[in-house]
């Protein structure tokens, strides 16, 4: 049995979620993979917790959805935020699963290089550190010797990178196509049965799979996020987010909807990486595609996507995530693939 | 550089599709894989031919689609069948993709047990020996050391069974649906527009997909092998072919799938695993979808699976595979990947 010791950064949906799943799988987790995993610190936005011993996670869970931080969470000693936490040697892996923050990647870029230059192990759910450096955090990996995974990046529960990583081997990719952010496929999906766009919006944020800012799902960046780690991960592509051509679904109207389906066609936030001879095209944009296409069939809270490739042909995958327990899922399993 | 030398048992569509890989995707494996692949030996239904310092592959193709076994090609050392080839010592992965056989899974269950003793590397296209001793295999593997990859076993070049044993990690697998058999399925399809189902099946049959015996596709036999891979690999159930409820195409009318399309349904061959308890039902049968579900959608030259989990919620897979190719590409990929 090996015991592994993680940190959480962030304590919001999915980092709950994965808590409940680390309660409920505990067993399964030894028994399967013979790990025992421990989590040993927790950061939130009102600082940090650690215990040596393990943070008794029924009584966390708790205690922050009582409405409390975690850093007066009493069965552990308190420190000043998430950074501090990272820094700190007592742990074998560092999860990342705090808000997406564009603007400068904080403070998860400091935690998962605090964590990389240590050599431990990252798994991440966020996706804004990759997207700004990931180039650097993939070198810092290299260099220091700690595995960096992030298959719950893309489309949750979902196995996009994984499959593109290791399952198309010695394939060309001409193109990849995908609905990558639920949130707006959810809203486009009520508004075309005639519901408000506010009504849809405050529903997905309901069920906690909205970003907080919902700008970066209607406005097509969390889709363009993924995108641009699907270049990097996949294609192999040293792409940025303004390398993308990014246009959301924020003017489309429930009219524009219904003229779609009067073709049988239905309005979906696409995300295409094209080649173009040696080049890529990448672009998110709201297409009207056929109903009865694999993308106009992914409807509601669904995720997808395909690789159009040589000689695996064409591969789809969508994923029916409703919450955020995939996404978690998809962290558990990296956890577990690492090997650390 | 890793120079690998390989044998293939059967020299069919599928492994003369990997032969053309292995020559197109020569300098591609070289730098992306660090993969030197020797082609050592070859066996099909009239002989062996092996060469130690590689056969040349595209001479090879040549003198096979001219219509001489490969026992006969010039460059190289005659041996009587393909046990012998695989008792040899000189190669390091044994490839079989020979016709299925479930009466006694020869010559591929003495080859493939010849190879795992001598600790070598095994990867299979062929279900047979898997559906008829898929524990002892294992067992044998785990004992000597070599790898035994499948990943080709079920719906060709779609990572069905990867995703399942590498993705799906402390899942609780519920039901597995899909539909595993492009021959049937596109016979059906066919047949669903008015065609003859003679003439489906002879348009199958000449592309190469349909297998030797169409009794093994038309009444369920290949989908029951591909369902009892996915118990043993996936589902971790010992399960047997007798453990299958099977039923067939073959009493399918133009009529009923009239019908069907009248209901906006559509006749598709299905296999199911179903946990009940702790207990699986496994059947294959034709059933009535709507066209709209994502199996109705699962048309022609498709095939498709679908996992019903607790913590992944639903994940969906299908591949547009019209020709052996992505079969053969799924070999090579599990040739990378073993990694030995």
């Amino acid at each position: 049995m090996r015991t592994r010791r993680l940190i959480l950064i962030g304590f919001g949906s999915v980092h709950q979620a994965l808590a409940h799943l680390l309660i409920t799988r505990q067993a399964r987790l030894q028994q399967d993979y013979g790990l025992d995993l421990q989590v040993v610190g927790v950061a939130d936005r009102g600082g940090a917790i650690m215990n040596p011993q393990g943070l008794p996670l029924d009584a966390l869970l708790a205690h922050k959805r009582a409405g409390h931080g975690v850093s007066t969470f009493p069965q552990g000693t308190a420190l000043p935020d998430a950074r501090t936490l990272a820094r700190m040697a007592g742990y074998d892996l560092l999860l990342e699963a705090s808000p997406v923050n564009l603007e400068d990647g904080e403070p998860a870029l400091s935690c998962i290089r605090a964590a990389l230059l240590q050599g431990k192990g990252v798994v991440l759910a966020n996706k804004a550190p990759l997207v700004l450096d990931y180039r650097g955090l993939h070198q810092l990996a290299r260099e220091e010797g700690g595995p960096l995974a992030f298959s719950a990046t893309v489309c949750g529960g979902l196995p996009v990178i994984n499959v593109g990583q290791r399952d198309l081997i010695a394939a060309a990719i001409h193109q990849v196509e995908g609905i990558f952010n639920s949130t707006s496929n959810y809203i486009l999906s009520r508004m075309a049965t005639g519901e408000p766009y506010q009504d849809a919006l405050a529903e997905a944020q309901r069920r906690g799979l909205a970003e907080r800012d919902p700008r970066l799902d209607v406005e097509g960046w969390d889709t363009a996020n993924k995108l641009v780690i699907i270049a990097n991960a996949v294609l192999h592509v040293p792409a940025h987010l303004e390398d993308v051509r990014v246009v959301g679904i924020q003017d489309i109207t429930p009219a524009d909807l219904a003229q779609a389906r009067a073709k049988g066609e239905m309005i979906r936030l696409i995300a295409t990486a094209t080649r173009e001879g040696s080049r890529w095209q990448l672009e998110v944009k709201p297409r009207a595609v056929p109903i009865t296409s694999f993308l106009g069939g992914i409807d509601g809270w669904e995720m997808g996507v395909v690789f159009r490739t040589d000689i695996f042909e064409d591969i789809y995958m969508k994923i029916d995530e409703r919450g955020p327990t995939a996404t978690a899922a998809a962290m558990l399993r990296d956890v577990v693939n690492v090997g650390v």
